[in-house]
């Protein structure tokens, strides 16, 4: 933990903080420092301040907001009670209004929020040592543009190639899907992906495999600014499927298409998975029912899977897919998300016809802390026939 | 400029404004705001604030600060004069202590400070219109580990592909090279380096050639947070040459080694070129003493381009060198820049010679500003002979 977070020089070394540019300021504090008892201390230098806490999501579910108290020097400080190994966001409230904080360049975005991040691990069988970068054999991440025909556009995704491949051996492929007002940049920075996966697959505990992450908003090409629409402020609705040509669902074969013939893949069933969170297990949940024959491995995961009562089609869907028997439909959704009287349903239903598939149930609710958990367990269940 | 700047649905949408995790508040403003006229309003919602000013590069050279006036609602704003076509960094300065500005989450790192952005473009012809996402065929960008053996290390560094390469046709190869303190994701970021060489390439302005932007810090892996030191807070110093096992330059053939044989390349001089700014200028100067034969054009951009007086191998290097005959040895330079005298002294080591260079002086210092005005102008003037 000490050589993870070596915060080193903060104090200023270069004349301006700007780097070459000499705009601003360097921070003046260390913030946030982890201890070695797994506290957390957060220090924010405003002499001018009347009021400042710090807000993250330091407990299971709900966010925790802590004051800081002042000092005669004008830093303000507060420290955690310890904190279990974790991936944890936060963001300052100075006098009410909500900031990154200066002193921390870690940040994710969520739809049009920016928020700090900060890892805690204790040992090397935790989740912080899990999703932090280790010294091990890294895959390849790249931002790639592939043609959809059935959407009439050209459109981003993220590509991670194992550190295996070597453009001759061929990979099986996990194609991992983001929640409503997520982009093909979601699982890669909120959910870890490439460090989830290098280090499973450095530890032996799972396949290496591709994994693809594509945009699933049928409206738009790409992330926002990575596209010609560009630097709007994404509210997660600008961009969804109305008006579009096709669905995601629809288009989803362009992106197989595409991955088969680029990449060196294992393209046949037994070696491919799709899962998603949310809005993206929507669209597993539509793709299993499309392309029965094409996947072995279903995760749905806080999945906003509706059964389509009302859908002639849906019985017979249903009846195709589990008649070609997939080797794993996993249902996967905290206790407290929102929408487990969902999947309380598909369950049901899967139940009532006799449709094998594997549930896990866990604290929590709709928050990528479970989605890294999710991807985590699914990615282990993958392939191992092969 | 009203499709580029469509800030919508900045009023909350969404229950939460951290997406699904509903830690934090989304803005209530807008900002930034390009007018139709190109000046630029700045809005921030502070009602305890007492001072608000926005501190941005709106000038050629020097820092901006303009002071925010509040109005009766708590709404602080403040509209700049015109501005010329240009990527723009600012940041927010709130009762003595800057900030981003909470309702723009377009960011960039340079060393450990977060900038916000912004573009402004008035036409086609335009830097702002060439720093942009056009709706033109993108280039693929790939965050890359490769072995170093000289340096006894797996290393990262960034690699874009143009949009026409398919694995098959052959395409060369410009190494593009950070300055202190960066990293492998400067030029990406900072230098917008796939926008600019997408919109050059569909311009028919320069031939399409992949781009390598590696690493140029020998005792770390990758860039902070990319490898496995953890979050540690950047300070440009952490990470130089001292105790590591080789130089910059003396490395430089495993990048070489590891692009020609990892992706379909013109593997010949003609078909190569290196440049770099400041440091990675000195490490292109260094390079082309090193390795005569290996690349036909040189770009010193900004360079920290010393003229080795005490070493006895150098006279006879740059002998070597331009007995070679490159086809181009580009030195850039803003009049501003702190490194012009020791640029007048290499150019007039190379006046005395006669070894043949180009030479560009332009306004403006040490700064990105310049940085992508000489990468535009250099991607232009090489491999037409191909």
């Amino acid at each position: 933990m000490k050589r993870l977070f070596m915060f080193i020089g903060c104090l200023a070394i270069f004349a301006s903080g700007f780097g070459q540019q000499a705009l601003g300021q360097r921070p003046k504090v260390k913030s946030p420092v982890v201890n070695e008892d797994g506290t957390v201390t957060f220090n924010f230098f405003g002499p001018a301040a009347q009021e400042v806490s710090v807000t993250g999501d330091f407990e299971e579910i709900h966010p925790v907001t802590l004051s800081m108290t002042k000092q005669d020097n004008g830093l303000w400080t507060v420290t955690t009670k310890p904190l279990n190994p974790e991936l944890y966001s936060y963001s300052l409230l100075v006098d009410g209004q909500r900031f990154i904080d200066p002193a921390n360049s870690y940040v994710n975005r969520d739809i049009s929020t920016l928020s700090n991040i900060f890892i805690v691990t204790k040992d090397k069988d935790d989740k912080g040592h899990l999703y932090q970068v280790n010294d091990v054999p890294h895959g390849t991440l790249s931002q790639v543009w592939y043609d959809s025909p059935k959407l009439g556009q050209q459109r981003r995704m993220t590509v991670y190639l194992p550190a295996a491949y070597d453009g001759k051996k061929r990979f099986p492929v996990m194609y991992l899907l983001h929640g409503h007002g997520g982009d093909e940049t979601a699982w890669g920075d909120l959910g870890r992906t490439s460090q989830i996966m290098d280090n499973l697959i450095a530890e032996g505990k799972t396949v290496p495999m591709i994994v693809v992450m594509p945009n699933g908003n049928p409206t738009c090409n790409a992330a926002p600014g990575w596209w010609h629409e560009g630097m709007y402020t994404p509210d997660g609705n600008a961009f969804n499927e109305r008006g579009a040509k096709a669905t995601m669902e629809e288009s989803f074969l362009d992106i197989v298409n595409y991955v088969d013939s680029h990449y060196q893949t294992i393209a046949k069933r037994q070696a491919r998975a799709v899962t998603g969170l949310s809005m993206g297990g929507g669209h597993t949940f539509g793709i299993s029912r499309l392309y029965p024959d094409m996947f072995d491995y279903y995760g749905l995961l806080s999945a906003a899977a509706r059964i389509k009562k009302d859908d002639a089609a849906f019985d017979g869907q249903m009846a195709r897919l589990f008649a070609s028997k997939p080797k794993l439909y996993w249902i996967a959704i905290g206790k407290e998300d929102f929408l487990m009287k969902m999947n309380d349903e598909l369950r049901q239903y899967l139940n009532e016809h006799g449709y094998q598939y594997e549930y896990y149930e866990n604290d929590g609710g709709h928050l990528w802390r479970n989605w890294r958990i999710y991807l985590t367990m699914f990615a282990q269940k993958l392939f191992h026939d092969l």
